[in-house]
């Protein structure tokens, strides 16, 4: 470990959150390989809803993977927050020159972003100054279709690299479940204030014990042409840059009234 | 359950992410009580680090708790995130008056704000659109003096049921561990750019296998006086107005100069 950067290609980091098993990452190694050497650490098993989870009260595992023999790759037994950690102090023992999430199976949209173990390991990227970009696809399915969500990676990535990244912020892209050839572009949005109605499915067990599993209908309101919503709704790949200040600064002054 | 609205009295949720047996969730409960009619759903294990985690692979459970006798309240099996979704849907079933959350052993200063499950459960009120708030003292300590910590509850619940609550924000409120006495007030701030570097303390299992436990030390740079680790470092309470619209809209118009 450590000795990645055996060439001038740039050193791509790449995670998930649906695990290293998942369709979605093997589409997002096939474009990233062409861009520069891969590193992969990707969590053992899926991690959806994770959010910025960390492993605080456990110890955690990392273990050289047989699925990408041709590239450095591991997987970890925590959440895709810990797989950044990981990967930046113990697998590449630095910073990569970009951090690639996903390509995640299912919509990371809106408010969705806060949920998101993709997101999240992009987000951690930010934070440790690292131009991150989270991919996802609208189709939870296994099997989903890839191509278009391939054809959007490709285009970002390229981006990235060629320009200067902004400072502490990263990219959340999201792509409608088109053929690459009905996608209409690229649009630059905001997060659209969106958000799930929850419902709870409650059932009984063998014991007539009552259990619940999380499920809702996601309220696809704020369809400002400014949002993400609009854009996926409309045909075009989102891309949001979303930052992990969050501080609302428009509220200090109103707080400030209330005289604490 | 659905019948807590027996008086006209506030209705305040309380949850934290230290699990029901804290300390700190006792704590604000004393000074809650006061404030309002309560409703206790608190995670039946400690949950820290869970950030804005919920629970999709997973069923969830909700038991009557016998702690709190006086009161409604209930363990889940969940996250903090997961204990606010149920306490709106199942034992609620509408919203609170106000959320309140913690108080957390240990810091949520700067970007712990994002790993915090104290704070994720404020965030996910406010996407609910109930007047949220996070409490945290810095003192892990599981027999941490709250006295400090439960004064600055009383000035800030009291203030939210007083006051017009800006929409799409909570509040994160840290406290310093000192006397109430030496406390110098109360600062609205911004979150401190101020991050975690991270290390991993590298072990053997008894089979030579290797784990991990993440640890590291937080580097309390950006001390401007705005920043809630100034607050802090200067003996002030620091509340700083937390929103979930992550979208970093001062980088819009470079990433858009990209031509995607």
């Amino acid at each position: 470990m450590g000795e990645q950067k055996k060439s001038d290609r740039p050193l791509i980091l790449i995670t998930n959150d649906d695990g290293i098993q998942a369709k979605g990452i093997f589409s997002l190694i096939e474009v990233a390989k062409d861009f520069g050497d891969i590193v992969i650490v990707a969590p053992d098993k899926p991690q959806s809803g994770m959010g910025h989870a960390i492993t605080v009260n456990n110890v955690l595992r990392l273990s050289r993977s047989p699925l990408f023999p041709d590239y450095e790759a591991y997987t970890c037994s925590g959440t895709p927050v810990d797989c950044v950690k990981l990967a930046i102090s113990e697998v590449i023992k630095g910073r990569p020159s970009i951090l690639l999430s996903g390509i995640n199976h299912g919509e990371n949209s809106a408010s969705n972003v806060l949920y998101s173990g993709t997101m999240s390991a992009a987000v951690e990227g930010a934070m440790e100054d690292i131009p991150s970009v989270g991919f996802s696809l609208l189709d939870f399915d296994a099997d989903a279709d890839f191509s278009g969500a391939k054809w959007a990676a490709k285009q970002v990535i390229a981006k990235m690299l060629e320009n200067d990244f902004p400072r502490s912020i990263c990219l959340n892209v999201n792509v409608p479940q088109l053929p690459t050839e009905e996608l209409k572009g690229i649009k630059i949005c905001r997060q659209a204030k969106a958000y799930w109605r929850d419902n709870f499915d409650k059932r009984h067990d063998q014991f007539g014990k009552p259990y619940y599993w999380l499920t809702g209908d996601f309220n696809r309101s704020d369809r400002s042409e400014d949002t993400d919503i609009w854009a996926l709704d409309n045909g075009y790949v989102s891309v949001v840059p979303t930052q992990f200040d969050m501080t609302a600064y428009h509220a200090i002054s109103q707080i400030n009234e209330w005289g604490l």
